[in-house]
């Protein structure tokens, strides 16, 4: 299969007989989804490194690495900026669980490293 | 209770003995996470609005909703800017299958709706 060929069949689930009139504008679509994702990717990069400080600063001072009533404040919150924005808001909630749950699995994670074993001082 | 004393408890899971010299370094990274939480809800409220475009042209067409060899670039590119924005290339994977998961539902719901009977002629 030639390079070009391959390179569209790649691209498509269906037959090679595609129509260029909509597949031009699937393509434009890919190519702004792409470009999102690399915003998200870097966003939630940026706010990883938030929740690492969050994280390091609870385990420091003995605080449960959930905060129910922050949360509940968060959601809240993310519900009104989706409704504004068009987006499911049950979306944005269930999006706001996934990222807080891999933030509770690292801040546990963090609180273990910092817990030294009993009868050792901490360094 | 003054308004920035309510503030302050609002914002805790533990008792008002916290040491303010730790407590503003938190609730500064808060804000932070705050506003790129809003961030991410727009930025998925567009993407949303480009799958339902990509979803609207693929029923229209008779293609599927899932897309493996597309999932597939996807989440390699992902996990390879992942790693530059040292953000952990798993999550970001496991990210990009939720908001996939999610689209699928939706493509799936709006094939079922542009679907004619059986023996019907499709538009």
């Amino acid at each position: 299969m030639s390079g070009a060929k391959a390179d569209l069949q790649a691209h498509s689930d269906t037959d090679l007989g595609v129509e260029p009139a909509w597949r031009a504008p699937l393509e434009r679509m890919r190519r702004s989804i792409d470009n999102i994702d690399a915003a998200l990717v870097h966003l939630l990069a940026e706010r990883f490194k938030c929740t690492q400080t969050v994280g390091a600063l609870k385990a420091l001072h003995g605080l449960p690495p959930a905060d129910p009533s922050r949360e509940a404040a968060q959601i809240a919150r993310l519900r009104a900026l989706a409704r504004d924005a068009d987006l499911d808001p049950q979306f944005a909630e269930t999006f706001l669980s996934f990222i807080v749950a891999e933030v509770i699995r690292h801040h546990e994670a963090h609180a273990r490293s910092e817990a030294a074993p009993p009868g050792e001082a901490t360094p």
